[in-house]
This record gives structure tokens, C-alpha cells and sequence, in this order.
């Protein structure tokens, strides 16, 4: 037989077997792999049918809890973190769920799809994939509880908005401004306050999961809630039973996990839920780590006691203090007592709310995040103003935002964006912490509310050395303009702690407030 | 035999045990009782020879561990934490210390003598007898290494300054301004670098004990920093392996650990100390914890990167940051990270050192303390004025004060004895840091570099209710007056958040800076 020959019978012979198989489905890296099964819908599958699945590649293997979604149908999601063949293999106490095998292909990511956010370069953040995420969020704590419409306009609000994560709850809220009913609850069960805890409503998630996914699509990250002080007792979900809580823990993390932009609060105003106790809060903590097989970044937000983020479950301190970004000089502080990145999620609202929380103005709230920034912190923003006809405000409900800071906030988006690859850190922190940057390359200086006529040339030496060349552009953070500086920069030492231009030059500054100096290293 | 011949015939015959019986030593509740044995002076008894004995009463036995001191001599130290009788038997691998038994008196405390100082209302300190300590330190790195005279002019100037702590180190210091050989050294060896690790020197431990001993009749708590990088390899103490870091630790613990004023200072600078890592750093914490009977402070103070205070073996955040305490809104912060008390040990120094760290202002220094104390911390003094002929600086060597701030602290010391017992906390912390007290009886209102001319009575809800009669002082912390303001103040709810008198009295004030206002409750 000639070799073409050959070649012609086994083009011929194995075609079949590609065509008689099914082709194994694709899923991208860092995509949602759901794997469907029919089994028992009666008793309580909630509470009585184990199922698992070990996803295999080589010498990694990856066991995923599934979840059971009603009328006798079960998934298993799972997000495969390395591209090629994946082998899988379920296991269950249910013989029609158990010992299901299948393979699937997984693709290089698409073009948007960047992975998971991680933390990176201890005090920031990255996607898995290396490319820097800047945290830039906002807050609308029950938007997904407010029905279609309004809901469909929070998503076209956020579309054209600078936010890369938004913040919400699991959990119906009550509270000023929030009395209505959600279209669905967590539980099957009569409205109020009649749940059966051991039976989750399917609807509910499947909704919800639609909202994670279409933030996904977005480019937003989802910080989800998992427990919150705004029921009181109202609906009962902030005091369940300690089973009930861990049994709602597992299976939220079981649905959600997979979806590459989730992010586990723990809480909201954890301190403010007298029911709980701290070693509640450390349980659940631990329970969400050992549950979401892909590590999801995980904290705790605070009313007044700032949770111990030194914990080891946690990976980045979730704070809520407004006072903490008044200026760089504090908003650092707390970076140097948890070695990790700090987010300030809820520095108060701009708005017009008859509360103290609730009425910053546009500028203050700006002022805040380049404070946070330049201090090497990330800041989450929020709005409140009131909106008596229907009560739908921003840090709730969600809607449309009203305020004159987001514009400003997709300026810093972009000053952010076009920073140093390892993040802004403090140049010389506790001696002028109006520096931020990476030594040597690349310093921003806010000057806040100073109204500055006039800036002389000088840097702390770090990573300084005689001959290098900088330029500078002058941001007017509120304006949002870019101006650049005529001329270039030359080091020069000054004296043990300084180095400042060899010609001695100084440039002048327009009087305003909300100034900052971008001072770029020019390549040799 | 009628009664009055039995009770003549017993006591006759009683009376020879009382004579013949030495009576059992007597000793104060935190006094320290010492137990000198004579036992084996060949080989290495620093190694070889074990020795500790148990101190039982009731229910309660404290194991305490001996050390050698040279010539034969072994002794056990003792601090009885409970008066009453007690019981000890030693225990040793060496019969002349094995076995011995005993009895002590264990008397009421004298009128000077309060007992160790605890961790007292989770932010501040007290005595074990429950006395209020508010810490006002000040450090002499190495005061003890620099011979009698200039020792014991030191401890004539402590006399007659307000500080109530000392920080000073066990080893040496190799560094500007202190290039001088020390008069004796903690190990037997040869200068500078000959050492024998395995042997400590009795006579430089006990000279050390006798300034700790002199601390404690001032009054002054001995604040013992247990490693430091001012070495660099000169005499290697900071550099010597892990077994003679332990060992180290535990013949200093075994010595000091009897006098009731010590604390633990695990290093200062830690993470200048390129030798050691965070988990030695970690070790030594547990070594200390572990070997001390009677639960000292212990903390360690850092360069430029904060320890991690929340291990479980911290007492107390001691921290080097100047620029927290620059006001109180950033000194409070740590507060609430550590939830433990916070003392700012190192905040810069008054002085003219060409260092951006030693020419702090006698009113900058002054202001500062009061920044710390007003956000519920305390803070550590340093003074560092130029002395070229000889190179004394308190900083380092002590000797005499020439600053101007010592006065001002004195003033501060009394403020602070006559405010709460609790202490003072931020009464709204993010909201007004310039207000410290507690809340409903006790406010100090700190103006810092403000001049006002008036201040309106206004204080926030917390505690309040109509009707409440307050009485103010007007507080000059540099003149070092008190100014009492005609009449009263009676609260009236003036919105949501705040109370202002009745009759809207506002006060004038002098224009000047470091003014404070002190607000106290009078009784109905």
C-alpha cells in the first residue's frame, strides 16, 4: 500500500468515530461548565441527596459540590482555571446522580475574559490572567430584588458608568426607603416571615445568577452580601439557626462559585447583627474558603468595629470609615496593619439624605477616592438622593445616577488605567503621604483642597539617583483635564532625603483645589 | 490540773518552737521574694544545671524557673501575686538544689506599690490592684551601659520628670553618637566580638537589675527592649543563632521577670533586624509569654513596617509612626485594628539632630501627646538636642533634659490622672476625632494648631439627654493653665446627632494654638 493510500484509509476509517461521538463541549478558561443531571424531586433533595464531582486534568483535580434546582433536575458548575481536556466523575448517595463520567475541552479565554480577580503585589488586585483590576466600585445593596424594569435600568446605568464592582446583598432589605417586597425570596416559603430554611427557591437564584452573569458581561465584578443587619426580623433572614446558615453558606457558594466575577462579603455591618457572634462570623468565613474551589476573594464589612482582617480567611479588608479618606495620611494606615489590600466600600454617599452618612457632595465624594488612591487603597462609591415620588435611590435600588462624582470617577478610572502595572503605594508614607506611586518610574501628588499657585521639583530619594529625567502633567481632578507640563525634569541631589530639579525649576499651579501632579520617569 | 496551770504548762512548752523555728520570710503581694541556693560551680551550669521551683497556695502553683549566678550561687525570684502563706519546693538535676522546701509571708501591699500594670477596658492600662496607669514613656536606649555617674544622673533626672516608663535595651548600641564601649556585657567573652553564648555575665545582670529596681521605687515602668539592629555585627548580638536566641530569652525572663515593673519589648526596629524572620519573631513572643509567670506586657516596636499586633501573644500595639499621631484622627485608627492598646513609643524626638527624625519642636512633640491622647492612646517621649562635647543624648544615653517639652507633660499627666478611670475613647470617632472622654461625663475637646476665638457648646447624643449640667475649663496645654468658664451648661437635644445648651451659650476663647476644653458632668 502507498503511503497515500494509507493515508486515505485512515482519514476514511477514523472518520466515523468522530462523527459517531459526541463532540466534548467547549468552555473557555475561567468560563461556566454546567453539567446537568436529572434525579429524585421528592423528600427533601435539599437535604438529602449528596452530589459531587471531581474534575480531573493530569495531576490537578478539583471536587465541585452541585446543587439540586428543583423538579428533580441537579448541576454541577464548575470554572476550569487551565485550558485543555478535563475528565470528570460524579459521585452521589442517589444511583441516577452517581458515577457519571464526561470529558470537556477548555479553550483560551476570550478577549474579555481576564479570570478572576486575586489579589497581587500584596496591597492590590489583579485578573488571573495578570492584567491589572483597579477597583473602582459602587453599591446598590437590593437592586436585584426590585423587578425587571428597574433592574434592566440598573444594568444600562451601570453600562455606561466607570464602576468595576458593584456591591449587593443575597437578602431582601428593610429599612428607610426600602419597605417594599422583593418579587422572590431565598426560601420557599409564605411572605412574611413563614420559611422552611432546609428548602432554597431555585427561582430566586436563577434570577439572581442571571443579574452575576450579565454584570460578568459588563466587565463588574459582584461583591456579593451574604448576611445583613437590615431585616430585623422582618423576614428572619438575619437570624437563622447556626445549621441554617451554614446549610444557606454551602449551597450559595455551590450555585455561584463558578461565575468568575463573584466576590464573598460576608457581611454588611457585621457588628450590627446582635445575633450573630464573632466566632459566627469566623465559621462562615472558613466555611465559604473550604466551599468555593477557585478562592474568590473573601472579607467582611463593618458598622463601627472594623473586623480583624488579619484572619487568615480573609483576603483583603472590606472597611467601612468615611473618616479614613479625608486624607492619604490616614487612608494608608490601615494598609501596614493587615498586609493586604485595603477597600474602603462605604466612605458615606454623595446625596441629599437628611442623615450625616448621606450628603457628601460630588466633590468630597472625589476628594475621597484620590485620597484612597494616592494612599494605595481602593474606595467604593455610593448616592442618596432622595427620590420621594417612588423612593428609588441609587445605594439601594439602583436606577439611574443623579450625581455629578461618577463623571469624575471615570477620569480617575482613566488615571488609574494608565498607572503603574504594580499599583500605587506611598512614596515615603509617613512623611508626606500626598505621594503615591512606584519610586523612581511614576508619582502622583494630590494636593486635595490645597490651592496651590506654584510646585518646586522635588521627590523623595527612593530609587533616585542624579540624571534622571522626568515629565509632569497637571491633573485638574474636577475639571478633568490633562495638562502637560513644557520641559523636562532633571534629578539632582538636594540633601539626605531629597532630590529636586538640577536647573531648580518650579511650575506654576492654577490656585484651584482638587490639583494633582503626574510625574512620569522619560525612558533614557 | 485547773485550767490556769494547763494554759501555763502549754504555753511553756510551745514557747521553744517559736524560738527555736526561723520565722518564715515575709515579702509584699508584688514584692519579690529570692530563694539563694549554693550548688555546683564546675562545668557549665548556665547548661547544665536545672533548676526551678513550685510556689503553691490553695489551689493555686506558679512554677518559676532559677538561674545561676555565677560562683556557685543558684537563685529562684518570686513575685507572689496573693498574700497568704505559700509553699515552695525546688526541683533541680542536681541534688544541693533538689528538694528544698519552704515556707513565705506574704504581706498587703505598701502604699507605693500597686503591682504589675495589666491591660485594663480592652484600649488602656492599670495596675493589678486596679489603680489606673496611663502611660506616659519616654526612652534612653542605653542608659544602663554608660557607668554610675552619668546612670545615676539619669535616674535624678526620671525624679523629677513626669514619664512613668522607660524604654531601654538589655544589649548595647552601635550607631551615631554611640560608638562608646559599654562598662560590662551580657555574655563572658572578650570585646568586641569573642563571645561565649552559652555563658551569661552575673555582673552585668545584676548591675541591670538594680537600675530596673531604682526604676521601680520612682515609680517607672522598665520597658525592656530584648533585641535591636543598632549592632551590626560590632559585638553580634544581633546576629547570634536560634539556640542562643532562646536561651537568651529565657535567662532574662528566669532573672527580671520578679520585678514588678517590667514589660517586654520583644525588639525595637524588628524589621531592621535583616537576621531574624517573622516567624522567629513569632517564636520569641511565645518563648517570652511562655516563660513568664506573671503575664508582663509584652509587645515589639517596628521600623518602618507595623508587626502584626493581633497574634495572640501581643498585649499591646507598640508602634513607631510619628506622623498617626499628627492628629487624632489617625491616631485612633490602630485602635480599632488591634482592638488593644495602642502606644505610639515613637513619634520622632524633640531636639536639632540634622535627622528629619530628631528635630521635632518641644510644641510639636507636646501636640502630638495630646493628639494621642485624646484619640485613647498613649504615647512615648524621645529627646535628641546635640551635645557635642561628650555626645550625650537622652535618646540614647539619658543624662539630663534640656527640652521644653517635659514641663508640658507634666501638665499632661495631671490632666490625665484627674480624667475617668475608664480612660479616654473617641466619643465620635469618624465623625469628630478632637473630642476624646466618655461619653455623658467627661469630654476633652483638643484644638490643636486651631485658634479659636469662641466655641459654641455642642456634644454628640451619645449618653446625653436633656437636662444635664456640664461645667468647662479652658485648657492652655503650653501656658500649662486652667481657666475655669463662669456658669453652667445644661444639654438640650438639638437635632439627630447633637446636643447644645439650653440657653445657646457659646464660650470665648484666646486665639491661640494647643488650647483644649475639658467638659465634666456635675452631679444633679
Amino acid at each position: 500500500m502507498n503511503p497515500r493510500v494509507l493515508l486515505a484509509f485512515l482519514t476514511f476509517s477514523l472518520a466515523p468515530v468522530f462523527v459517531v461521538a459526541a463532540e466534548p463541549p467547549q468552555v473557555e478558561q475561567w468560563g461556566r461548565f454546567e453539567l446537568n443531571l436529572t434525579g429524585p424531586a421528592s423528600g427533601n433533595p435539599f437535604l438529602e441527596v449528596e452530589l459531587n464531582a471531581r474534575f480531573t486534568q493530569g495531576n490537578t483535580t478539583i471536587n465541585v459540590t452541585g446543587f439540586y434546582d428543583g423538579e428533580g433536575q441537579y448541576r454541577v458548575r464548575f470554572m476550569p482555571e487551565k485550558t485543555g481536556e478535563w475528565r470528570y466523575i460524579t459521585r452521589s448517595n442517589r444511583p441516577a446522580l452517581d458515577g457519571k463520567t464526561g470529558t470537556l475541552i477548555v479553550t483560551p479565554p476570550g478577549a474579555q475574559n481576564h479570570g478572576p480577580v486575586r489579589v497581587a503585589h500584596t496591597y492590590h488586585f489583579a485578573y488571573a490572567d495578570g492584567t491589572p483590576y483597579r477597583q473602582l466600585g459602587t453599591t446598590a445593596y437590593v437592586w436585584t430584588h426590585q423587578g425587571n424594569a428597574l433592574e434592566e435600568q440598573t444594568l444600562r446605568t451601570l453600562a455606561a458608568a466607570p464602576f468595576n464592582k458593584i456591591r449587593f446583598c443575597v437578602f431582601p432589605k428593610n429599612y428607610d426607603w426600602n419597605k417594599n417586597e422583593p418579587p422572590t425570596y431565598p426560601f420557599v416559603g409564605t411572605p412574611p416571615s413563614s420559611w422552611d430554611f432546609t428548602r432554597f427557591n431555585p427561582a430566586y437564584f436563577n434570577h439572581l445568577e442571571k443579574r452575576i452573569a450579565q454584570l460578568s458581561e459588563l466587565g463588574i465584578e459582584a461583591d456579593i452580601i451574604l448576611f445583613h443587619p437590615y431585616d430585623k426580623g422582618r423576614w428572619g433572614f438575619d437570624r437563622m439557626d447556626a445549621a441554617s446558615d451554614d446549610r444557606y453558606l454551602r449551597y450559595v457558594v455551590a450555585r455561584l462559585a463558578a461565575y468568575r466575577n463573584i466576590w464573598w462579603s460576608l457581611a454588611n455591618e457585621y457588628d450590627f447583627m446582635k445575633e450573630k457572634t464573632e466566632s459566627d462570623w469566623n465559621r462562615f468565613g472558613l466555611i465559604v474558603q473550604e466551599s468555593d474551589p477557585y478562592a474568590h476573594l473573601r472579607s467582611i464589612h463593618n458598622g463601627t468595629l472594623i473586623y480583624n482582617h488579619n484572619q487568615t480567611w480573609v483576603t483583603h479588608a472590606s472597611i467601612q470609615n468615611g473618616s479614613a479618606v479625608e486624607e492619604p495620611g490616614r487612608a494608608e494606615l490601615y494598609r501596614d496593619a493587615y498586609r493586604k489590600p485595603v477597600v474602603y466600600d462605604e466612605v458615606k454617599y454623595e446625596g441629599d439624605l437628611p442623615r450625616r452618612w448621606g450628603n457628601l457632595s460630588a466633590e468630597e465624594m472625589v476628594f475621597r477616592f484620590w485620597n484612597g488612591h494616592i494612599a494605595g487603597t481602593y474606595v467604593g462609591h455610593g448616592e442618596t438622593y432622595l427620590s420621594p415620588a417612588d423612593d428609588i435611590i441609587w445605594w439601594a435600588k439602583g436606577g439611574s445616577l443623579r450625581g455629578e462624582s461618577p463623571a469624575r470617577l471615570a477620569f480617575l478610572r482613566q488615571v488609574m488605567a494608565e498607572g503603574p502595572t504594580e499599583g500605587i503605594n506611598p512614596i515615603d508614607k509617613w512623611q508626606d503621604p500626598r505621594f503615591g506611586g512606584q519610586p523612581g518610574e511614576y508619582y502622583l501628588l494630590y494636593f486635595g483642597k490645597e490651592r496651590p499657585t506654584a510646585w518646586r521639583f522635588e521627590l523623595n530619594k527612593n530609587k533616585l539617583s542624579d540624571g534622571l529625567r522626568f515629565k509632569i502633567e497637571i491633573l485638574d481632578t474636577w475639571a478633568m483635564t490633562v495638562t502637560p507640563v513644557p520641559g523636562t525634569f532633571v534629578t539632582k541631589k538636594k540633601d539626605d532625603y531629597i532630590f529636586e530639579d538640577a536647573a531648580g525649576q518650579s511650575i506654576p499651579l492654577p490656585g484651584k483645589p482638587y490639583l494633582a501632579l503626574r510625574i512620569s520617569r522619560l525612558n533614557p
